[in-house]
């Protein structure tokens, strides 16, 4: 890591679609040592006059319906049309563990020679199988490297249908037939982020009963005003290819509808207002670690417990000391 | 609310004991509109020279063990001795909608009409069960009055026992026989925090089963360096008042070892120094509320989804104005 970084070159080298550069910087943004943490900051500002073109997928759904296959699937028929694609694929476990999804990132493999297109499985932290802080930096130097579609897969649970709806220009819910009661099985919280819906493995019993189900609870949702979204549901099979030029040509109406309500740049403004407040907060909190290593937060914490301060008036002194290192 | 507030007043007829003072003074700490946060901020201040006095001993466990039975009972022990004492009953559901614990509650009602005795029924937010940003405080209150010993009851889901643990000396993990495997069907998180551990319940079947697996348990924890707190197992049945009194002698040896081996000095330390921090993160995120109620997030955000400026910088800026806002 002793090496000096030209960052301004690989980002040069990234937009030009170079596999290694895109590779680096990755790499770059998902350190997480102190040096990481520096050179990630050079990344984002050499990043940012070179961002807001791709359209930013995000794929999720319950456990088994065929997330990365769909994924593979939608991957193929995008690179038909000549699209750039980049993939993220949020894994459970780090690259290096291997783990459950190791034969859908083998899947992947006919992709992977294939010189328009991105696949990176980001390692999880946190929260279970929440999306790691450096995803929307990630999403950046795909989009720097001239993606049309970026496509963010997740695990599908807890937390993380909710923080790839933050990064998402548009959400598909994936579901399958067969799943218990089909959408019944499915969290009321993972239908209502949904953009887009899919059904996959359609060629299952019971796949237009939850095609049905899915598009009474959309009748119910009231999309009766103008310019309103009306939220489609595909079916596809993801393992032969079936339906995934329904799906791309759903996203794109999408991505254009969009466009055309103002939508998207609200969504961005409001991602870009979550992630600069989430950087601040950090940023403070490691301040106020800082001062914790300094005689600050101890010292304080004693006077507290003398009782000669008392914990509001030792939140100011602190928040003083961290708002005098601003400078 | 208009009504002037004369704090010092109240601190000094709560620390007479005066029930209706320190319910009045529980109930600014617990205000949470604007004008209830300055008047916890005076609050703080006026109790502060009047703390540390207390015991603090946090009861958990899991649901059905007995806990709001077996506090009513501590309570009643400890009156015996002519301790005085504060309870805090961290209740699930507001104080307003009654809900599952109101019958446990009244079960409290003989201890209703002494004078010794302080009970408040706090409110949880945010977290499932999880303790109130208020209770640090609403501890200080009874502490202040003069309470030998306070009682902090939690329902015992998620959350809660890792925030007892924050705040109390003392830290009771109760059980009972028959539930599942008795130890087994306790986390095992619940069981590592634990101070004292009693058996509640332990007139019924499977009482000696369960105090022999704890102290099997315990054993394989390894005490055997001199000064170490070796965990002690008591058996009671709240119901019937038994066992309270060696509950109380372990209380009091708990209190003394800490004491005498400097723990009560770390924790209380600790305590105060994640309060601290916790109040420094809360009002610099209000801050940051204030600055994006004012022109400076929107326009960052702006700025970002423009490709102006990478969110890293954007967040020095705004941490800039929180911090110039410290002045």
């Amino acid at each position: 890591m002793a090496r000096r970084l030209d960052v301004p070159d690989l980002v040069e080298r990234a937009r030009r679609g170079e596999q290694l550069a895109v590779g680096r910087l990755l790499s770059l943004v998902e350190s997480d040592t102190p040096a990481g943490r520096e050179a990630l900051r050079e990344v984002a500002a050499a990043l940012a006059p070179h961002t807001g073109h791709a359209h930013v997928v995000g794929l999720t759904g319950p456990p088994g319906v065929g997330k990365s296959t769909t994924t593979s699937a939608l991957v193929g028929a995008l690179r038909a049309q000549g699209r750039r694609v980049g993939v993220l694929a949020v894994d459970p476990s780090s690259p290096f563990s291997g783990g459950a999804l190791l034969g859908d990132r083998v899947r992947m493999g006919e992709h992977a020679t294939d010189d328009g297109v991105f696949i990176r499985s980001m390692a999880t932290r946190g929260h279970l199988g929440g999306l790691s802080w450096s995803t929307p930096q990630a999403l950046r130097v795909l989009d720097a490297a001239g993606c049309d579609v970026v496509l963010i897969e997740t695990v599908g649970v807890g937390q993380s249908e909710v923080e790839v709806v933050a990064l998402a220009d548009t959400t598909v819910v994936l579901l399958a037939p067969g799943m218990g009661d089909g959408v019944q099985a499915a969290k009321a919280g993972i239908l209502e982020v949904a953009d887009v819906f899919v059904v996959n493995k359609a060629d299952r019993d019971g796949a237009p009963q939850t095609v049905r189900d899915l598009r009474h609870m959309i009748s119910l949702g009231g999309t009766s005003d103008d310019g309103a979204w009306k939220r489609p549901v595909v079916s596809t099979v993801a393992s032969r290819q079936e339906g995934l030029d329904d799906l791309v040509a759903a996203l794109d109406t999408h991505r254009d509808w969009l466009d055309a309500s103002g939508e998207r740049e609200r969504r961005r403004l409001a991602r870009a207002a979550g992630e600069i407040e989430a950087i601040t907060l950090d940023e403070l909190r490691t301040r106020i670690g800082d001062v914790r290593g300094g005689s600050g937060l101890p010292d304080l914490a004693r006077r507290v417990v003398a009782g000669e301060i008392d914990p509001y008036r030792a939140a100011e002194v602190l928040a003083g000391g961290v708002g005098s290192a601003t400078g």
